[in-house]
């Protein structure tokens, strides 16, 4: 397989948001649930983004835990995993979380409607950047350059396009959600696979792993993909 | 309380949809599932839908199992729950699922915008008919009405905007949702809470009650909401 393992990570509402209308990048994971993220993080070899999460919510995607960090070290691994954004228009700020919070290799999927500054900008911060002569980016061409990298294990962590756009084109191993008890509401609060949708005889099927009931009152699903 | 006892009951894929894009009333459920909805259903005193389930659906709302509707008679009930419908602009049509299969006692709260025409159809087939003259349905006073009819346990089937109306109101007491091993993406895609959506602070949170693996793949979660 020209590509890694990779699973999706989300929490989600009962009600299957992933956000707020607001899209804010509201909490809904527990305590505990946080922790597990970490040491799914710290698990990866690479954690993707997509442009909406990235440029939107200009997220760290690091692992938190010093001890987990160090554990990285101890096995002659970097200390983070390496960060990945998938992301037709690049346009991230010099002073981004994104950018700056490390240390960590950066790797940037793009397409020509990235202009030559921004280019120049993550060059100049050392950032491994494939822009595409294309509209969009091919996401199982940037999955087999990452394999090439010697990523094994990448995990993503949204939004509900780049989700989506994985399944659809088969391109996802394994899917956990943690259901958090709340709802949210809202036609147009984001879910974790949002794109156009597919009709109903094209459905993705999932097959049910694992479920857990947790005492923070969170459900945790874990689904496999068949490849 | 001067409402029923108010419990939601949906279907919906691993990516909290309701039904595809296309909005043609998808099957999520599985067999096993449709079985625990009827029993659910013969259970209740009233069986509720917003309008645009009904007007777009055109559901039966009726139980399925004859054996389920002949313990209904054998405990002096009606074969059926009564039916529910909450709509702001009724256009029913006279050949519909909805009027015709029974029998069951219908309800329809509705607005001043609906027709006079539509009204005498109504009234002539025996719908019970609540005109308010205003533009929305009162939820509250709907469920004021039920509980006065005798409706002690009121089961809702969506769409996804009732449900949130009610939630947001706090008028709703448990919610069951099985969970399809399915992804049906799509960021216009409905889920089981439409509406406007809710800011972080104001999101309701569920109490989890219940966590079922079943081996067609689905999960069935259980929730109570505080009154």
């Amino acid at each position: 397989m020209n590509r890694p393992f990779v699973f999706i990570n989300i929490a989600m509402t009962v009600d299957g948001k992933i956000d707020t209308f607001e899209r804010r990048g509201a909490a809904i994971s527990s305590q505990r649930d946080k922790e597990r993220v970490d040491r799914l993080r710290a698990s990866a070899d690479a954690l993707m983004v997509g442009g909406k999460t990235l440029l939107g919510e200009d997220p760290k995607l690091t692992v938190k835990s010093e001890a987990l960090r160090a554990e990285r070290v101890a096995q002659g691994r970097s200390p983070n995993p390496v960060k990945v954004g998938i992301v037709t228009e690049a346009n991230l700020k010099a002073d981004s979380n994104f950018l700056n919070t490390g240390p960590a290799e950066i790797v940037i999927f793009t397409t020509r409607r990235t202009s030559k500054e921004q280019l120049s900008l993550l060059k100049a911060r050392h950032v491994h950047v494939y822009a595409a002569e294309a509209e969009k980016v091919d996401l199982q061409h940037a999955l087999a350059v990452l394999k090439g990298m010697g990523v094994e294990r990448l995990m993503v962590e949204g939004g509900g396009t780049l989700n989506f756009e994985l399944m659809r084109l088969g391109l996802v191993d394994e899917l956990t959600a943690y259901v958090a008890p709340l709802i949210f509401g809202g036609a147009s609060a984001p879910t974790m696979a949002a794109g156009s949708g597919l009709e109903r005889n094209a459905a993705i099927p999932a097959k049910l792993i694992n479920v857990e009931k947790w005492d923070d009152g969170g459900v945790l699903l874990k689904y496999h993909f068949t490849r």
